[in-house]
């Protein structure tokens, strides 16, 4: 599958089978995100990875949006500093997106969907996660393998027509 | 070229070749972007693309990081909306984050390298790019053919080594 395809064909999945990620392909979607680049390359995140089926369901109670994570087989929770300067933040931001689209092309190659969530109870999370108090858990990443319909390519996307998104040269 | 192949091959280019990139292929870039996933599927993101070299020129005067794209054969500037809560604020840099990196993963496929550059100077940059005065561009990503060295697979990248950026089931 080539790059182009894996973009048209990912799409948030959040209905998975019983079926379990191989160790290798779970480490070949967390080297896709360790590889993501960052701002001055300063790598400000680290990935908990829970298979855990009752850590799972724990974790799926930190947003009312992450009900998904219960059934995944695996999600990656991001955690990353809070810098003092918003400035900081929204870069920390920007670049924990940036690594989450690599993880999640990485896992479409695999036959694996995946759909992120918010974390909202920051409390609950450093419970279940054992993440220090200085750092923060904003996203979490659920991967698993589509139990509604196969990936495949989305010839019409749900999105804005190009010409209405794209401005040439000048707004 | 694979995804995996593709994430393994990306990396900051900021030397460009005079070549100009194809509307076909920068378009397709663009459709990459496009696709991406966003926040409620929100889409909080116009893409201004720039191929004038004069204008690039002007562009790459917005923030003292940005001088690559002056040379570049065209810069896609992401402006946004600044949403009043800081949590909309965060979760669209996320977004924009994530449509970043489907961009540089479709040029790569495409033999181009990339590079992405932050926007200190928001008037300077409103002014050249035209776009309303409640959006911002925080960010611009450059695009070229690179003129130091062909994109190939990095063995070894210059990042944290896996087992130190990830974590198994708790921190």
């Amino acid at each position: 599958m080539n790059v182009f395809e894996a973009i048209a064909t990912r799409r948030d999945v959040r209905q998975y089978t019983d079926d379990p990620i191989k160790p290798d392909d779970l480490d070949q979607i967390l080297e896709a995100g360790r590889r993501s680049p960052s701002s001055s390359n300063e790598q400000r995140w680290d990935f908990v990875v829970v298979t855990d089926r009752s850590e799972l369901q724990d974790l799926s109670t930190v947003w009312q949006g992450a009900k998904h994570v219960a059934s995944s087989a695996a999600t990656v929770a991001l955690v990353a500093p809070e810098p003092a300067d918003e400035g900081g933040r929204l870069s920390t931001h920007y670049d924990l997106g940036q690594t989450t689209m690599c993880m999640m092309l990485a896992a479409v190659e695999l036959g694996i969907g995946s759909a992120h969530a918010h974390v909202e109870d920051q409390n609950r999370a450093r419970e279940i996660l054992g993440f220090p108090a200085d750092l923060t858990c904003p996203w979490m990443v659920a991967f698993g393998y589509p139990a509604d319909r196969p990936l495949q390519v989305i010839r019409h996307p749900n999105r804005r027509p190009l010409e209405e998104v794209v401005h040439r040269g000048r707004w």
